[in-house]
């Protein structure tokens, strides 16, 4: 089959590679359908990540079964499935408690001896914990919102979980990224009533108001209750944890690139301020975000601006680092 | 009158001071009764936080009302009680949410032009606002149990509450200080089942067995859900968030001295963990530990293991600086 490889900074190729097949009775091999680059897939490109030369690559995707191994119970050849960012065993303790990214079975999609998302089928480990089925009758137009729950939705919702929004509260997004658009979104399910973006690219705080911000800022505002960190530097940090209001929360689910220097850790205890969050449990918020994108209720489909297919894949890693686009997805 | 000043490191006087005037309506005047020395007052008395010569020290007292102000109704001339190691309104935004340390108007006993706890009186600004009413029959053996709800065991409580202690779960925790050692008694209080504390010094282990630590280990263990940090060093932090379970949260009430570096922001990224905690609302905590120190049920007095007049103050402080002593409780 052909998948996305990184070769090294900036060179990224689809290139063929072997066939992925049932190694063990848990697993399953799923036919990807859609896909797509995210965020973080940028600090491997452009070198900041370590990745291995050849590694695979993606970590968002869903698909139609292909095959079971003999264990497997919840799906079957034929059914649409989406995967989160991460497998997970589904029984162990972190799993029960819906902390599926702590599963000690749990693996990263393109670590090495693993496939990546960005490739034509995947190898699904623990599949009766990590995928979730889809309506075989699945609209065409909520392919998109549906792919989003693979990281970014789910991801954004997170950072709104973690931050404590609450019904009526005051919510501050930094980062205009896929994420902290989606995290936008998510404090506006959550019943957000002021919705503060922190953001000058016309193109993407317009995404901001239709996903319900009903400020746009280019500034650092002050005293918010809530604060959803989407970026990851530490400079988003330091600015994240300044705008929180005394007794607030910040919210993060950017991945760290850089050390501690951004957590002003007296500013944090003069002022009370609570730092949670981290990399999201998808899998657990995949049911519930799952019913109201098909409900119509949940749609973050805007957050993706460019559609291409699996030979593109490079041409979209550029679009994205250049910022020309906000987020690609893949159809086979 | 008399008071303690800090003439500079290690230098710490009983001096005469002007005797202390109500100013504004809203003041009371105190006559101390009991006050203590802090573990954080040693962080001035090492000279690692800056103090101006001649400053007033001591932040935690309680006493008998001697004057009022005209717009004080509260507390009347002759009441017994007690301040928590601010004052504050009493009626922001801030106050009437329980962050009390967050009052715009609000103070830290001993800042320059303030009269600090340990000296015979002191001028209260806001006195609704900030003291609380003691029982005028209150039994001698009450005083020094009550007395500890001024900082140490209030902020042992919040430090439980920051780190989401709950009903039948684990807990560590890291410092075996007055305000750990209160960590533990406010688990236990919480209905933590297992509480361990980190701590190699047999005269504060026996205390924390007796407040109900379960568990008493030199090093660091691994996996709790719930860890109090009481110390405020970044080894500290350090140890806190490499204990906590995936998922957990660190409450954190050591003063921090030193810089973020022992917030280790990956690894509290990858596994979750939440870190919430800062400077202790004591005075929202007053009431409810209060009742229950009245109600024979809390008792955090074992942690003032040194009785001493105001004269023998410089002595209490070179006693706790050498951890000859645990906490000094000043009697006038």
């Amino acid at each position: 089959m052909r998948a996305t490889v990184i070769r090294g900074p900036q060179d990224i190729r689809v290139e063929e590679v072997p066939d992925p097949a049932l190694r063990h009775p848990g697993d399953a091999v799923v036919r990807v359908t859609h896909a797509c680059i995210c965020g973080s897939d940028l600090w491997a490109y452009r070198g900041v990540a370590a990745r291995e030369p050849g590694q695979r690559i993606g970590h968002e995707f869903m698909g139609v079964v292909e095959a079971v191994g003999a264990e497997v119970a919840s799906v079957a050849p034929g059914d649409r499935v989406i995967a989160p960012f991460v497998w997970s065993d589904g029984v162990c303790g972190y799993c029960t408690e819906g902390l599926f990214t702590s599963c000690p079975h749990g693996g990263f999609w393109g670590q090495p001896g693993s496939d990546g998302g960005q490739g034509e089928a995947v190898r699904v480990p623990f599949a009766d914990g990590t995928l979730v089925r889809l309506p075989a009758d699945l609209p065409a137009e909520l392919e998109a919102p549906v792919l989003s729950l693979a990281d970014v939705m789910g991801t954004g919702h997170h950072a709104a979980v973690a931050a404590g929004v609450r019904r009526g509260g005051t919510v501050a997004v930094v980062g205009d990224g896929a994420v902290g658009l989606c995290g936008v979104l998510a404090a506006k399910r959550l019943g957000a009533e002021r919705i503060v973006m922190l953001g000058r690219h016309e193109d993407r705080t317009a995404i901001a108001r239709k996903f319900g911000a009903t400020d746009v800022v280019p500034e650092r505002g002050e005293g918010v209750q809530a604060v959803l960190e989407a970026v990851g530097t530490e400079d988003a940090m330091r600015t994240a944890i300044s705008i929180t209001r005394d007794g607030g929360a910040v919210g993060y689910v950017g991945v760290p690139h850089g050390g501690s220097a951004g957590v002003d850790i007296r500013q944090m205890f003069d002022r009370n301020i609570t730092l949670g969050g981290g990399v999201a449990p998808v899998r657990a918020y995949l049911p519930e975000l799952l019913a109201d994108v098909l409900a119509g209720e949940l749609d973050p489909s805007p957050v993706f601006d460019l559609v291409i297919g699996l030979d593109q894949v490079p041409d979209g890693y550029a679009a994205m680092d250049e910022r020309r686009a906000l987020k690609a997805m893949i159809t086979f």
